[in-house]
């Protein structure tokens, strides 16, 4: 398969318009919220969203301009393959964020919990199911110790 | 934007050649095993992964051809938006599974808890740190009291 091709189906509002300042999770940025617009075409698919307190939100990460193999995390001092940290830097620039949702009105879902660019065109909505999400036996390598520093750190900052 | 291209890094070889008997959720698929194979081009980007016992794999749903908003799962009786269900059928269809990591060997990787069809194509691959996925105060929803059901079911069983 040469490539797959995506349409999105909303955009992101978020108080961040350039990268330096943006959290660098989800789980660290809940002082802010975004609204997520949905267009009007997918709108019917928000039906019960509104049940869920959190929502997995895919986005396209519209304003990485390259891939890199290798990644240096700020906060850890060696090299890890791109596929083993978080680094927007990726060949396929997805972000996979679980958000809090506040308030949904129409097609605008307000979310708490933001680590998006403004204008990040938006590609799923998924109910946020945490029973599907192992908690025991997680080995997390060579991030062992340093997660707190992850999600508590924002880019252009050590 | 009008729309997004991506590139896949690799392809998953899985025990499910059709949609049906195949797991509807990863967390429900212990019991299977698949073998991510990266592409040479990115096999670099797989440095320390090994340290993880577990990885976020983001596919490309690639048997599905329709798009619905509106979905019926099968172990419920009423509809919902798409978007607040796990239907492979939405606007663009991308699974994001947290398995385990059993072996890596070069770019071939034994993975755990296995919900794909053969042949999907692999988008990304992101460490997965349970710190990132909130567990307390979850709302779930029209799902409260079925997540057993889901996770348990397979495509093709009511």
């Amino acid at each position: 398969m040469e490539s797959v091709v995506f349409k999105p189906i909303g955009v992101l509002h978020t108080p961040f318009r350039q990268r330096e300042g943006t959290p660098r999770q989800a789980a660290g940025a809940q002082a802010y919220t975004a609204v997520l617009e949905v267009f009007e075409d997918y709108q019917e698919g928000l039906k019960d969203v509104e049940g869920f307190s959190h929502l997995v939100v895919l986005f396209y990460l519209h304003r990485v301009e390259r891939a890199d193999l290798i990644a240096c995390p700020p906060w850890d001092d060696k090299p890890h393959g791109v596929f083993a940290t978080c680094s927007p830097f990726r060949p396929n620039p997805i972000g996979v964020s679980v958000v809090r949702l506040e308030k949904r009105e129409g097609r605008f879902l307000t979310i708490r919990g933001v680590d998006m660019l403004d204008g990040s065109p938006v590609l799923d909505i998924k109910p946020y199911v945490p029973d599907l999400y192992p908690r025991e036996n997680v080995l997390v390598g060579w991030m062992t110790g340093k997660v707190s520093g992850m999600t508590g750190s924002r880019t252009g900052e050590k």
